[in-house]
């Protein structure tokens, strides 16, 4: 397995699944995922799914700058760290954002999101 | 322990050695520690502290715009995310920047740095 590849293919389908079907993220987080968005912070499948899905535009767009990952520990995790733009529906300007996941193993051979922190760069 | 504060504490004492005394961020890493800066990954105190005190700059100083942190899984680690600015000596303009950092617990009771990104976040 070549972590670089999981982190971009895990990016890939983070941001498309964001774009286009917003409340199938729910299959990526568990009841002991983490949430700060914005510096607000939401815990479990359920209060995440809640907080992305009500956010304040339906339509949006994110274009990945950077991604780089590194492996986090003995138990398996691994942590993503994206740059990148959101171009939101309407909008002139896109926002720049840097956002982190911390993943971890499923027993399925799969991932899952542990922690997710998000922010805007306001330039 | 109040892990908002164990991290704003961590990243005030971070950046001020870097600011500072930029080869003594050696005690925060260990050899299985990894920094990726700007791409370039590092792994072990001696790589990264070449790397960290080799920056084809001087002076310069740090200002912190927004620190979150959630803890990391049943390790005990904690996850700190920055946005900030770096001023160069002698640049008219700030550089923005994001960084996270994957702190674990020591046997000693504080923490060491065992995942380090860093990133420019280009205007």
């Amino acid at each position: 397995m070549d972590p670089d590849a999981v982190a971009k293919a895990f990016v890939e389908h983070y941001y498309t699944t964001f774009d286009t079907n917003r409340a199938g993220l729910a299959n990526l987080y568990q009841d002991t995922s983490m949430l700060s968005f914005e510096g607000q912070k939401f815990q479990g499948t359920q209060s995440i799914t809640a907080k992305l899905t009500s956010l304040p535009f339906q339509q949006c767009k994110h274009g990945i700058t950077t991604v780089d990952c590194q492996p986090s520990g003995p138990a398996g995790g691994m942590l993503v760290f994206v740059s990148g733009n959101l171009q939101l529906a309407g909008e002139q300007h896109a926002l720049k954002f840097s956002q982190m996941f911390h993943l971890m193993p499923t027993p399925q051979g799969s991932f899952y999101v542990l922690n997710d922190i998000f922010r805007l760069n306001y330039a």
